[in-house]
């Protein structure tokens, strides 16, 4: 799946093309991988676009960068064995040809469902375990809400919130996500935010304001939790989802006063920073999800060919659970 | 002098009026302090207002509310002597009854001059050394901006920056404290943001970015800069002087993507949650000043008739240092 047309906004099936190819042998110190699970995740708008971000824009007409778990066919790399199963930067495609440094985490022998390894395993369940844990900070007690709550993270961090003994309250896009927040994810209630007013429903559901944010979403929400939050509070953001383009950036009411007055903390996190930490934070949540502490939910394409269309979907909040696509 | 009306925006001499009353005497438990030194704050534009703050509003018609320094005179409380210099909540009036909770330090012996108690070794020196320490944490050879970098507070900021071995840069209004900033206070460079494009000017003093934005302004300088923050920097964000009015909140572009993809970490401080630490942190600061470390500047008026259109001077920026009221 190559990424033709640098995208305006979310990403559209018309800027990616798909385009067949030799498999290429692996060379000195490369491997070649099949793929199997590939991920959609919303940082891949970041990675589409042009202007500057955290890692370098995906060239035009070449393959898409993307998360995937797949297995080792051919090594020629030291340390890595064929019929290896690999979580890392596989790109939307059906093989990959890798050095070892594009692997994020080696699956040895895989303890839950293969999938997994690219969801509460991958980089969305890393980031729900580590952005609260170092950013929020959150207390037995305190009340965490989370944006996106029945999304890929935000599914994960209502459960962790849930287990530290915190108060999560869910944001999300309808009543059947909240009603899952509530039933499957450890949130003590939920919210949809398109069902009037969010601000007045937070209020109710946080009569004392909220000590942890932990924002996929950014935009008029956080605007409103930004005037909920408790003194001292912390907010995790993670991800601006709900803005749709960032050039030029919109405007929205000046938020200096809250973080002073407040005294909040707000930090930006950015997954890839923590690779020191992945493969401890990922044997944990496997025994947490081994043991039933943990429950996750994906929804599984069939085929590479909805790759193109598949972050418009994600974007439009229509995925129940991680999406993945499998590939074979 | 009392508070006659709810300032809009930046207090006016207007809003306040002298009133003359008998000095009452001290009750039991009560002090009666002869105020010296009356403190002018940018803080108190936000006790003055109506809005919620991290304070109760001065109430109306009532003394307006101030640190000061003075001399108790009289005492019914038991631990504070007759005699004794004090710095605390006295508020522009000559004379004051107090309990000891208003006591903020005890000025058991001075051993700088009086005046400084309510300067570099009040509010001010505290702010500087305590937010830059738990929010701004500079390491050595990281470069440090400040906004109101030749006033109280940014003064000693610089010099403190400057003693930890980084590269402070400073943003004031006008040439002539740009050169005391550099000559003074301890800064490496200095911007007169009113001198051109203040972004480009940032960008050609750190080329590299800020590491840390020691911030007493907001708006349109905040904006610039959280743009030009290095990867992992921080925003320690002390006060809000360029945004004149609050009410409703004043526009500008949205902040979230900055916070994360920079992964800023954005505090906001107020030294009053930070009591436990007044006595060792001035203690520090006046060891500093005796070894000559540290230096400070101050523009003492003389008479309370100065105090009603005191906060409007202050925020046009025409003092040049501590804004002091001597009575006495």
């Amino acid at each position: 799946v190559l990424l033709v047309r640098r995208p305006v906004g979310i990403p559209q099936p018309q800027d990616f093309a798909l385009d067949t190819v030799a498999v290429p042998p692996p060379g000195d110190g490369e491997i070649l991988v099949r793929n199997i699970y590939l991920s959609v995740d919303p940082a891949q708008r970041g990675w589409a676009a042009d202007v500057s971000n955290y890692s370098d824009p995906v060239a035009l007409n070449g393959p898409m960068r993307a998360l995937a778990v797949g297995q080792v066919i051919e090594s020629n790399a030291e340390g890595v064995d064929s019929g290896t199963y690999i979580y890392g930067w596989l790109g939307w495609q059906d093989y990959t040809v890798i050095t070892p440094s594009a692997i994020l985490t080696r699956i040895e022998a895989p303890t839950v469902p293969l999938s997994a390894y690219a969801g509460p395993l991958g980089i969305n369940g890393m980031t729900a375990w580590l952005a609260l844990s170092t950013i929020g900070r959150p207390a037995p007690g305190e009340t965490v809400l989370v944006s996106t709550a029945a999304g890929a993270v935000g599914s994960i961090v209502g459960q962790l919130a849930r287990r530290t003994g915190c108060t999560p309250i869910g944001l999300t896009g309808d009543d059947a996500k909240a009603a899952r927040c509530v039933e499957r994810f450890g949130y003590d209630r939920a919210i949809n935010y398109k069902a009037g007013d969010v601000g007045a429903a937070i209020a109710r559901a946080a009569p004392d304001g909220i000590h942890v944010f932990f924002d996929n979403v950014g935009g008029e929400i956080l605007d409103v939790v930004l005037r909920q939050m408790q003194t001292g509070g912390r907010i995790v953001q993670c991800g601006t989802a709900s803005v749709a383009s960032w050039s030029p950036p919109p405007t929205g009411p000046r938020v200096e006063r809250e973080v002073l007055t407040r005294r909040l903390n707000w930090g930006g996190f950015v997954i890839f920073d923590h690779a020191a930490r992945f493969s401890e934070t990922a044997h944990a949540l496997a025994e947490m999800i081994r043991n039933g502490e943990l429950t996750y939910e994906e929804e599984i394409e069939i085929g590479i060919e909805g790759a193109p269309g598949a972050l418009a979907r994600l974007y439009a909040g229509e995925n129940q659970g991680k999406k993945l696509i499998f590939i074979g």
